[in-house]
């Protein structure tokens, strides 16, 4: 991933140097594991410990990979040339996708744990500005079109909610991908005792993959992409919302735009939600890479490497472009302006008629029939609507009560009672107890 | 595809009575050709195109599939009934892909004529839109947020412009699955002359395919279906447009809402997008269709039928898809209703900061530095700004001549000319020449 | 999805009779809801539940529709048309959503109950050819190539551990959906108690929905997509492995081939894994739908319609196309036909070469250093693999032995031992422990 | 792109000095155009030519961009920096989007060249070794099963002709994107003239957009990607064929494997196929990449910034993966090692009964009905069949000639005739003319 769109958090697990520390910590455990069984030398694996606070030699182990054409090989080389002679046992009977399969493994997990932070973060903050904006009226639109008023609180709640169902998607997905394969090469484990795989499992915090094939089975892999890509979703959700709010025609909040600022070389008026816009095309990317993650599935016999191409790249790039979009997300939230009087002005500016439920529920209460209702409703809500704007434009009330079979029912209190904005918020409280709990 | 999004002209296209016709156009013409060569008695291709005016006994033919599990040996023996003895020599020296993929062929041919037909009539109603509209002012929004103005009319030309291209598109889309291949089990003609494919092609209109193996190649209907979600995204984003328009704080442009139309089964007060929104869903159904069609295109050796199941689905479901959102679309930009008195409303809306990029360069032109000219313009656009809807906001033009540096260098009806908005229109006269010619 | 990828228990799922049916409950369980909390006279409810034995009269349905172009409305018509005027407070306070979205959950749920039961299918299949094939030996091949020998029952086991996976993902997929949404217009409950919610949730097995905004979340049905599309990796996989066996160079397994079966109209010796190339289709399309699916999430504010028209299509298509390919990956790997001598016959085809690993670590265990082992061993190696199918070919073994450095420590005896097939099955208990349990 | 998948001339084309190259060509070509016109003097434009052998400091421009947010605006206050204020009209009615979108419409059109010439690098290697295999004879495989004799050349030429398409639509694909936008804030060209956006365009190869919106409409960048993908499906289908080649059972081809290479860490035997694998990895990611390509093409009204982060991602890593993938494919056909002998070994593995289709038609010829025919041929061919590898298996032939209805007309020599391999090859002639031309 470009540094654009990149934090040193998610980059750092996808280091080389963090990639050589698991694959040493991997060769180690197995060490003193082969060496238990007695199948190495205890001095074996004691002297590939005294290796572990070397730093790396990233650009030598590289150098060796030129001439060995081989990863592994070239990072086992080095190490030996480290240790010496007592190494010479390091390694035996695993295969490279023993160590690859399980260092991507905990490359994941740690991956994994990132975005769990990272989503809650965005709870957080939309938690406070639920919090804060519980009873803040403003308009429901379905359609783009103003249907019924909510609050700006209940919009966040429902957010906060999807986030939750994320953060535990995520936990499923974490659990999906952190196992541990040392099994040999067509997973017989022909060459090392199943007990080394058991205790190198155990000494990083992953489970034992049941049954591997050289390579840990890839159905986990595109089980935590595809789960990202769902994430991703959520994010974009959301932004699309600030980008909504944020339109110059509805203004009811506001990317935060300091002091300085320049929304556009060419036009000084301009007040962008351009964090919104570049994090819906984050979500673009992460869902585009749950694709090749799903096509990975299908190695041949026990495994092809076509898979290796595709999380080489996509490994990085969706972790570290869903971590810098989520916590993107969560800065833009936590200090989104809100605009409470336009909202109330929006709400309010077509006259009433997003009243018309309640109306037409009280209308067949009051005896009408509902098709009667209907009509009677319909008819002064467009009288309303079309004048929008022009001088002579009647609200929803007055067209109402202009209409003999609403006059025959209901006069201006009781409808104004019917119209009251307070109903809406009446299960406020029970649905944040829902999202919130009691507290 | 479900009926609902469904029509006759392009449902007609994948039935299996035009299926079997062509089919049996395939088998005639091969025989013709088989006769001029010598390989079967010329009787024989007479006796079969006496069946051309036999109506295909579907059922019939479903019948004989379900003992023989060969669609095609299903088909000549359906065909070889009637005919009788004469019919013996039909389909020497073909394979069954000869005839499946000849016919695939020409079924997409005919989907891509109605499609761009389809794309024709969304054309046409542009176009007819765009004139009407050519000079209506409307405000050009970037990120959302009021940009400069522009017309409606050159909104649409953008629109008609997207799918002139998306027309040339499908014509080369056409051009590259019309291809027809007569060369037996694994492409070589081993046990058929090239004569017969060159005089089946012909004969259909269609081309030869250089190398078929068994199977046209996969990379040809790739191109197709990608083609189609192309076209899709054109589709969706002129929806999206229609659906920001009618949005209610927009309320510039509207769907057609007939005299008895209910918009919501609770809320009678509703007039919503949900033409553009269904039509929107679709292109996702489109662009989701044309993945599989690119998996497709790695089959293993001379041929395997994985494509086979894919292509039974998305050959009808993305060809009707498509047609119908294509002409719903036309249908709705022909009888969108359009409001230029709001669009006016709307593009005065924000006090004239819209004009902002003029004279920030008629102030540097007059001599302020540009980062001058900058802070100037964009101090008072935004002192318009934050002050939308409330009693005391003063307009951009009076923002800016109160200050000083502006003052200085520019009087009111200097800053009049330069907010003139038929500035915004001196170019629209060669756009639209750029897009409709200088008719 | 076409008759030709259905099987009769899904598309009854998703027949317009089970729509009408659920919609009926929903409204049904509603009024009675609306009784207990005295809104509506018990009288309708009971009335309601009297047309419960009624048949849906679809055409009728359909035909009300027409005219007043809304789904619910014309249900509620007919509905109401047969029960009179008793049943004048149905649907009072919900919205058309509540009763479609809930309906959606209910179709959902029972498409991932039959999904649940086809996997366990597949691994009822895959348990007993395993159990069947434990020590069947055949060769395990990484990158196509022969790598070490395995056992035809632990292939198997794998695949039962991604079904077993798959099986815990589709319970976690079904949980994801199974949510109710009774909260009117905006998710308010403006017009409706929360208790309504409750009770037709608890009625329908269902949870409530936290924060429904008219709509219940669209996550929940992308993760629901989603998953399906990670089971649809699992069929490919399994099916192109059968595909790889049943190669004529390969011969080690075939698709059930019956008596009088053709395999293609023009080359009778045929005999081809065409259901596993139709499932390989199949999964491309499964995974095609989830790309919709995964756009639907972002939604417009409360909500907008564009999920609608992908969800009518791919709702039926998706699950109807994997249920189709489960099963008949579950009947055809119940009757593949396994050829354990063709099986042993490649196994031993590159004249033990297979055996190098063993070979390397017992050479390095001797004393030889790993450099000189791996040259050894890899020299032999191609010794013979590159004469393979040659008269003078001389076996691994015997390449070895002839390599003074190997003679020196090891002889014909002790080399048997090594390379002693047994060897690589020594785990396979412990395997089919971890995947079958101990019994 | 992580650098194991870049090779330095792609890159090159993305690099911020190439970016910023393009940027100032733009700028300063606009300024010839602006002072042609007498709307900035001369003076000033000449200014900005002489900057032109200055190296851009990308690490002073990205430091101004900390400052300001804003790249184009970066950009230009280093320029201006160094030129003085002789530059103060630079950039004078043009907006960030011209020079970005320009700028990227010069990089895609590079990309595309390079990628043409990478296709024709794949094209002339399969031409070379198709002719070389002109008549190497080689089983046709269907299904993954044998069907019929073919040639290794023609199966090279079939590709051949597939990267032959893939070529002209590159050609095509590059001629969407490569227009020039030079049309101010919302394409209204109120600030610029539309000359100046002809003499850009002229001066950098590019035709003009008809009708830009600030950007140039993403459809374009769509197309391009989603041919891309196509391509990629190409690359896909010939490393699929080589995998299957190399399989140990059918080893009839294999990647060059060098003297000292090590195919396996732990197997020294191992020879992979890993070149084919891995680009079959690379293309997964390509195809992935078209799908955020053809999200992006619905942006708000006039333009939306979502695009951007989804194009500094897939602009270089779709084309940058491709081009490494193409190259890679080139040099792995050109030293391919094929082995004739084992093609030959495994066509007549089978006894014969690929020749089945031969003798079918010829006992049709010889009056027996087609069904009798079927049937002899299939059982004869079964019988040989079912014992392959087994002592006592007869050949095909052998199998015929013991049925009476075939030995009533036909003899051992007939049926020699009828099987005769060259019978394939006598239209590998006629479809290489097809192909290569009649050179």
């Amino acid at each position: 991933m470009i540094p654009r769109y990149s934090r040193p958090e998610m980059v750092a697990i996808w280091s080389p140097e963090t990639k050589f520390r698991i694959w040493f910590e991997i060769e180690a455990h197995a060490c003193d594991a082969q060496a238990a069984l007695g199948v190495i030398p205890k001095a074996n694996a004691e002297a590939v410990w005294k290796a572990k606070d070397t730093p790396f030699d990233v650009a030598r182990i590289d150098e060796i990979e030129a001439v060995t054409k081989h990863d592994v090989i070239a990072f086992l080389t080095w190490l030996g040339e480290g240790i010496g002679e007592d190494a010479r046992y390091m390694h035996q009977g695993l295969t490279s996708s023993d160590v690859l399969d399980t260092c991507l493994a905990v490359q994941m997990t740690r991956a994994a744990d990132l975005l769990i932070a990272d989503v809650e973060a965005v709870m957080a903050a939309l938690r406070m500005r639920a919090m804060e904006h519980k009873y803040t009226p403003t308009i429901g639109r379905s359609h783009g079109i103003h249907a019924e008023p909510t609050s700006f609180g209940l919009k966040l709640a429902g957010h906060y909610c999807e986030f939750a169902r994320n953060r535990e998607r995520l936990i499923a997905a974490r659990a999906e991908v952190a196992t541990c394969a040392i099994s040999g090469p067509v997973g017989t484990f022909a060459s090392v005792d199943p007990r080394v795989e058991a205790h190198v499992a155990k000494s990083l915090g992953l489970a034992i993959e049941p049954v591997s094939t050289q390579v840990i089975p890839r159905d986990r892999h595109a089980a935590f992409f595809a789960t990202l890509a769902v994430v991703a979703g959520a994010v974009e959700r959301l932004a699309t919302e600030v980008r909504h709010l944020q339109r110059s025609e509805v203004r009811e909040a506001e990317e935060f735009f300091h002091a300085g600022q320049k929304g556009s070389s060419s036009m000084p008026h301009k007040r962008n939600p351009v964090l919104s816009e570049n994090i819906t095309g984050l979500a673009r990317l992460v869902r585009g890479y749950a694709m090749p993650a799903l096509e990975n599935i299908t190695l041949w016999h026990e495994r092809d490497i076509s898979h290796s191409s595709v999380e080489r790249v996509i490994g990085p790039d969706a972790t570290i472009a869903l971590d810098f979009a989520l916590m993107r997300l969560a800065g833009m939230m936590e200090k989104l302006t809100v605009y409470p009087a336009r909202m109330t002005e929006n709400l309010e500016g077509l006259g009433g008629v997003v009243h018309s439920q309640k109306v037409l529920l009280a209308l067949t209460q009051a005896g009408l029939s509902r098709e009667d209702s209907y009509a009677a409703v319909q008819q002064a809500a467009m009288a309303t609507w079309l004048k929008l704007g022009q001088p002579d434009v009647k609200s929803f009330a007055e067209n109402l009560l202009a209409r003999p079979e609403v006059g025959a029912v209901m006069d201006a209190k009781a409808l104004n009672g019917v119209m009251d904005p307070q109903l809406d918020f009446r299960h406020v409280e029970t649905i944040f107890a829902r999202v919130f709990g009691d507290a």
